[in-house]
């Protein structure tokens, strides 16, 4: 693209021009806040250089947990605390080491193992292996197949879905539910295709749940580069010549003394009710954490900053809670909720932000009704379009303030959405790093996020 | 972010139940056929890699020409033919050097000559520098101090605007005008901060345009961080003391024979009405020129195979177009407008995609009413929403379909409207590789535009 200069000329005069009233006023110095004096990327550039991966437990993540805290004592917000919980602590040990043995050839593989899995034998383990795409095919094959071998679940993303979070809803099962099912129909361990469309050669570590009581068996994510090659090879030779060896020292140990952190500005004139935005302190431990969800936190500290540095004073508190656990338990989430119960905090909103720093499209809200979803368009969409954030739309929230339904029935729970086509490339991987993080999509998120809490605390929720 | 079973299985179930009608069914299997079969991505990776930049007028632009003519020609579109146009020739010569000179203290910085500029002398030119913001500045200065200085224009992107093209706007007529100004007052060169907000130490090239007649003076663009340095020295100390060194030996060459390179889907009802999209097939030197604008004509190539494979058969025939010289010259899109009138080619609607590979986010029609507007909205917004494409504002074009307008009065000019926040970061600089561009994300933007030229062929532009 060349340099067109009457065309832009005039549609830049035209778009500073059309803040018309308070609330759009406010919009825009808020806007303008994040964008020329923004800290958010700074922040995020120590988070992730200088502390680095934060897995739930760690001396990295208590690490986090200080200076987030001071970060946040140092912009003079009224209240900065600490709330304690108990969190889930698992480490990963060695490094894995994955290979397909087909007769005497042995090829590396690139696996990580997922977060809560156990171990393998110390000499590792090697097995023959069936390749399937679905729990239900796994059933049908049941124990007389699968029982000795190791289950490689591979089913892809489905490229169609629009919004790639809907691609890892649906492929997600494998990785969360598929060990535990393996399990119970004797196989010795799983391999599952890393939860991404990018074909690379990164596994995607995250979660598995193995049922309460029942056999845990070693589990690992392969990367999509090498589940295909496995998956040709496994076509093309008979199936017991293809062996595949894995061996991981990954294990639980008891649950850890961690921390939420929260600042907090108080309300002038509803200081028991709440607006909150948050994400989650901790991260998985392959790279810095920077997109999940060193943004969302980074993200939620500098609403409070911004909302400071505009002079808003709120009506209602607001606050910036940074969630510990959300990556392998959920306990800080819920402890958070626990607490509100137990101090009597009515929460009016919560806002959560855990898919990416990428540029805003907009918000989602948790079970709302049509009257809801065209009351808020009515009042609010307008205000957003000059930021392009104006997708108000009915959907998830995230899973640290979904604990909040549970003890404060009226809370309204909110998704921040931003693009959703990066997201899962670097999602759980050694390339979650701070590099592919873009400061004006990490700023532009900051300010709407920003601005979203100061038309709740302004006019509230009740759209019906 | 963790696995959230539930509610994302319920939201893609809903998503993918959407399709309504024959209209929003025909989106459909075209955004399944751009994610599921795309090819846009891998011909990218070939136009990038295996033949790389294309400058005007350069042996490589000859390559691309032939590649993407066989390309089409493969796909067994209808039609496709070349258009003899000659070219703007402009040669960069030798790796450019810049030094900051600060008494025998010297600072080697990142600059590139901008397109069209002249040489400096053969051992290079050194001189006292002055800084300016802007051209009414350089003005306000006058010829006793600017006379025998380089001017160094540092005006930097203004971040505010929220669409990063507005920022280039009112940023770029420092490259684009900058140096004939600076050559009336008798300045001897000119250093031009890169258009970019990002800080790094990649120089930003792109054309300067001289006056007809008037003195020229060399000129070259500074990376950003270079560009604060030597505004830091210049507060710092006092002006006589630091002075500007380049050396470049860029020549402008006499035009070159060069080609458009355009692929036809005949019209079964109006095969002389035209609908057409298209990009530029040239490129800046210091790159694959990926985003700026491989996307573009890899996208434009893509739309038309995306119809033929759906099994579209269209009323009005469909061209890609790929025209040469936008970046230097603009002569291949002037050309394709003069065999436009020349061959009485009637055409309904020009769509333009130089913005870079980015989410869409929708199309920008030029010389838009507020009659049009509502009338493509209320026709077309619902059926661009499920896939997020669905601002449809007035706006620019582009620069190489702006000619159509002299020769086609009732002729629609569209521009393709992608997320716009990290395109600055690697236009016109050595960073403008293949690596940056996301496969989702171009993708979903050829289907955007197959989506459009569907809908302007079956019910056409007349919104009143």
């Amino acid at each position: 693209m060349k340099f067109k200069l009457t065309l832009l000329f005039l549609f830049c005069i035209s778009a500073i021009a059309s803040a018309q009233n308070t609330d759009s006023l406010m919009l825009r110095k808020i806007y303008d806040e994040a964008l020329v004096n923004g800290q958010c990327y700074q922040n995020l550039h120590y988070l992730c250089k200088n502390i680095g991966q934060r897995l739930s437990g760690s001396a990295n993540a208590q690490k986090a947990v200080d200076w987030s805290k001071k970060l946040m004592e140092t912009y003079g917000f009224d209240r900065v605390f600490l709330q304690p919980v108990m969190v889930t602590h698992w480490e990963r040990g060695e490094k894995e080491v994955g290979k397909i043995i087909n007769g005497k050839t042995e090829i590396p593989v690139a696996i990580a193992a997922l977060g809560g899995s156990v171990a393998t034998p110390k000499g590792g383990l090697s097995a023959n292996i069936i390749e399937v795409r679905s729990l239900a095919e796994l059933k049908d094959l049941g124990e007389r197949v699968i029982k000795g071998k190791i289950v490689f679940f591979n089913r892809p993303f489905d490229p169609r879905f629009i919004e790639t979070g809907s691609a890892y809803g649906t492929a997600g099962d494998q990785r969360f539910a598929g060990p535990a099912a393996a399990a119970k129909f004797g196989a010795v361990g799983v391999i599952v295709r890393s939860l991404t469309e990018a074909l690379d050669n990164y596994p995607h570590t995250g979660t598995t749940q193995y049922d309460e009581g029942g056999i845990k068996i070693p589990a690992a994510a392969i990367s999509t580069m090498a589940a295909n090659k496995l998956s040709n090879m496994l076509r093309l030779k008979k199936l017991p010549l293809i062996k595949f060896y894995f061996k991981q020292s990954c294990q639980s140990m008891p649950d850890a003394p961690s921390f939420n952190v929260v600042g907090e500005i108080k309300g002038s004139e509803n200081p028991g009710r709440f607006i909150i935005v948050g994400g989650h302190l901790d991260s998985w431990d392959l790279a810095e954490g920077a997109h999940d969800d060193g943004t969302g936190v980074m993200q939620s500290v500098e609403v409070l900053r911004i909302l400071k540095a505009v002079g808003y004073h709120p009506k209602n508190s607001i606050r910036a809670v940074l969630y510990m656990d959300e990556e392998s338990g959920g306990k800080g989430g819920a402890e958070y909720a626990r607490l509100a119960k137990q101090n009597n905090e009515d929460h009016i909103a919560a806002i959560e932000t855990d898919e990416g720093g990428f540029t805003p499209r907009g918000f989602s809200f948790v079970d709302a009704s049509p009257a809801f979803l065209k009351g808020v368009n009515q009042s609010w969409k307008k205000l957003f379009e000059p930021y392009e954030s104006d997708r108000l739309v009915a959907g998830g929230g995230g899973s640290d303030i979904e604990h909040l339904k549970d003890t404060q029935p009226s809370v309204k729970l909110i998704g921040f959405r931003p693009d959703s086509q990066r997201y899962f490339d670097i999602h759980h991987t050694p390339n979650d790093v701070f590099e592919n993080v873009n400061k004006r999509e990490l700023e532009l998120g900051s300010a709407s996020m920003a601005s979203l809490i100061y038309l709740i605390d302004q006019y509230g929720l009740n759209f019906k």
